[in-house]
């Protein structure tokens, strides 16, 4: 099953073939409701299906797939509307230094892109996932390399995009898909390929980056790769609700057996009684919290050595010890440790790096010095949150200072609300700094779809030459910038 | 006069220290504005200085500087307009699937800008040009690395910055300026520089590129390193206007004694009559250009060896031969050589290299096959241009299909113009498929500031705690999409 050199070579040269099908964004905003419907209609065999190979339950992958048909249908609007055509046109200007000739810039597909599934997210990050939709709705064909936890899905899932393209006249070529770890290597080498999206771990992520970076011709290599996602539970948020931090945490951490690029993995809480009371409240949720299934062993494997080499370290508690549960399963716990072993470079730093699975690290801090001086040390998030109270939410005490310290550290920011659960709208950004994303860019959200164009300028093009979204009287109705001044 | 790597460590942290200083944007335009008036005030030491170490000569250096000074209040513009923050607001919306929370999106500075000066632009592309006037814009402090073919001036024009910088209560650390090539190294891979910005050549550019890519933590390298800029003549276009076509050539290819990024390289022109009559204009104007002096001996030996290796290539001709004028300057002049040479592999492939100078390749085509095989042959580029016919202009005939198969080789396509000239707009791409650049950015234009910003997201934050950019309010009237709505 596995593809060769040959097999990825004609999936990638198909694809190329077929990219001027996409050039007309009526027919690619078709296309994606198309597949939108096809994948509808298939409900209940992908479901069954990808529940055969993931053993994340119906509920949730029932769940999954509307998300995903939302966010296929989503894109479909984003290209009706062309706004991310981003279309700028000056006209000349003989005043500037130096003179301005008749500019009119507007942005073109990138060509192919390669897309990495991942294991966690077999429908929304995955075959029809994000990366996906966005790249056909940019005007680029995708060669998908199938994640091995969901082979038969991914299959599956390629048949409905293709049935879709054929009903909108896009040969099948428009969505590639290819199998095994060589495969993949192979993919991001290929040089008809233009860019790549990825959704997996900081290991797997920063290699296939590194390849791109060491092409002849280097391509941008949207990564999404790990991150801890902190949590800064205030001293009078503790006091206020220490129970119903408590028991949200445990419900954010746990969610899908702890398997979430977002499930936040380290809380800095205060040392104290109310930090006492928290610790109560999530000890008690976490314990009543059923044992699950990982998606693959190796992961399990991770996961309980993950937890013991954390748990062996000096004045590290496991108040629920985190751990295999029955023969495939996991259960969930959580760590402890004084926020003053985190301050400084050693061996609890290994406690500052994401363990995927059911656990978190609760971190007690003595006073604000200490949080801000472990905040200082952690990497890039695609998350940090902050639980505050009434008064700090209504901007009496340190609530603005803390988001201030918290921006630089991630791409979302929230206050008193869990990081799981990533919604698909037009103000979503999913990234953060390294190595949460390798680029600035999001893989959820409307801005996704600018990573795999660029721009293109013409200049003292003839009107009759010019493509048509370019044309002083705008016939395709487009927002655009014209001569300075924004239309909308 | 190099600096130490504990130099370079200091001038990095120091800008990294400052960059509060910058949160305010009325505080950044005005800082952008009172450098444009602190450079022309200082205008005539200015010129002064640059001539002495670029023999560039008063005019031109006048006019770059002109130009550098339009750009930075063009960014205040930018600035005070605030569009660039991309302002996306999305309220509760629990129809959606998932339900999408109160979300808030805007562009925060990435931190502290590698600036790599070049040598053929001493002010519009070195310390005051558009990678530090954008990412002053941007909200971000940089360090430049002085070109060593113009130090003194460097040193001037930073002095001009912070004196700028000091009038707006800005400490003198937001422009860095580090010299050497070690210095260069240890800069791009500081852990508190977040992005850089180079031009030059495709040799050091890529180094830099390969060293940004190998960080422990990644970072954006937005580079131009070098471009061909191709040039097809139809054999319509030669037919109407060989001898304006000709000297307009002449013109381009040794404007600034060929030292521009975008010099038009090779041109595809038709074999017969009218493509012998375009070459006699070439070679008139072309041998009565004079003798021109390059930036720096280097470039010069570069330039002597590089068209002589060309010369030698079986079946080329050099009608007007360039190479070593006197001691010091370098002759203009022009090599040719039937297209069908450079439709498949081989050695004659040297000649789809930049060669910097005032030198282009004439590449003589048969039929339209000959220049589709060649076009396909060839590397990313900033510019392309296609000369037509007044009825091929007006859409007859085949101009709107050759503008289809110049757009995917370059960031610029000109019709009936020349590439040299790159004018500061809104609409101003100047980059293109690698290696004319090595991202999808620009180094001129508007859009240049996106390159030094990155998304945030703040979810289901109280508004006493937000920033004004993102209340509903709207208090900064900032361009915004609101609701899925786009205001302006």
């Amino acid at each position: 099953m596995e593809a060769t050199a040959q097999e990825v070579d004609a999936a990638v040269r198909a694809a190329h073939e077929v990219r001027g099908a996409l050039a007309d964004r009526a027919v690619r905003s078709a296309f994606l409701r198309a597949a939108a419907d096809e994948l509808e209609a298939a409900k209940d065999g992908l479901v069954e299906t990808a529940d055969a190979e993931t053993a994340l339950g119906p509920v949730r992958l029932t769940g999954e797939l509307a998300r995903t048909c939302y966010q296929l249908r989503a894109f479909a609007g984003i290209v009706d509307e062309g706004a991310f055509l981003d279309v700028v046109i000056n006209h000349p200007d003989d005043t500037a230094t130096p003179p301005v000739p008749d500019l009119r810039r507007y942005k073109v597909p990138l060509g192919v892109v390669a897309v990495y599934s991942a294991s966690n997210f077999p429908f929304a990050f995955s075959v029809a996932g994000g990366d996906t939709a966005s790249a056909l709705a940019a005007g680029c064909p995708v060669v998908v390399k199938a994640h091995p936890d969901h082979p038969a899905l991914s299959e599956y899932v390629a048949k409905m995009l293709r049935r879709a393209a054929a009903r909108h006249g896009i040969p099948e070529g428009v969505v590639g898909l290819v199998h095994g770890f060589d495969a993949g290597v192979e993919l991001i080498k290929h040089p008809l390929v233009a860019a790549a999206g990825f959704t997996g771990s900081v290991r797997g992520g920063r290699a296939l980056f590194d390849a791109a970076a060491a092409r002849p011709v280097p391509i941008p290599f949207h990564g999404e790769l790990g991150s801890l996602n902190p949590v800064v539970v205030t001293e009078a948020a503790a006091a206020e609700r220490a129970e119903a931090i408590g028991s949200g945490l445990a419900g954010s951490m746990t969610l899908g057996v702890g398997q979430f690029c977002v499930k936040p993995g380290l809380v800095l809480a205060p040392a104290g009684a109310a930090g006492d009371a928290l610790l109560k409240s999530l000890t008690d949720a976490v314990s009543d919290t059923d044992a699950g299934v990982l998606l693959d062993h190796r992961m399990r494997d991770n996961f309980v050595a993950g937890v013991a080499e954390r748990a062996q370290l000096p004045d590290v508690d496991s108040p629920v010890t985190p751990g295999a549960g029955g023969e495939h399963t996991v259960s969930a716990g959580f760590l402890t440790v004084p926020a003053s072993r985190l301050t400084a470079e050693g061996e609890h730093d290994l406690l500052l790096e994401e363990c995927f699975g059911p656990v978190t690290v609760v971190a007690r801090y003595e006073d604000e010095a200490e949080v801000k001086a472990v905040l200082s040390r952690l990497p890039g998030n695609l998350t940090a949150t902050v639980q505050l109270s009434e008064e700090e939410a209504a901007g009496q005490g340190g609530g603005a200072e803390l988001l201030r310290e918290l921006t630089p550290l991630a791409g979302r920011v929230l206050v008193n609300g869990w990081p799981t659960g990533v919604a698909v709208a037009p103000a979503q950004h999913h990234g953060g700094p390294y190595p949460a994303t390798t680029s600035t860019s999001t893989s959820v959200g409307g801005t996704a779809i600018e990573r795999w164009l660029r721009p293109v300028v013409y200049q003292n093009t003839p009107p009759a030459l010019l493509p048509a979204e370019l044309r002083d009287e705008n016939p395709l109705g487009l927002p655009r910038r014209f001569n300075g001044r924004l239309e909308r």
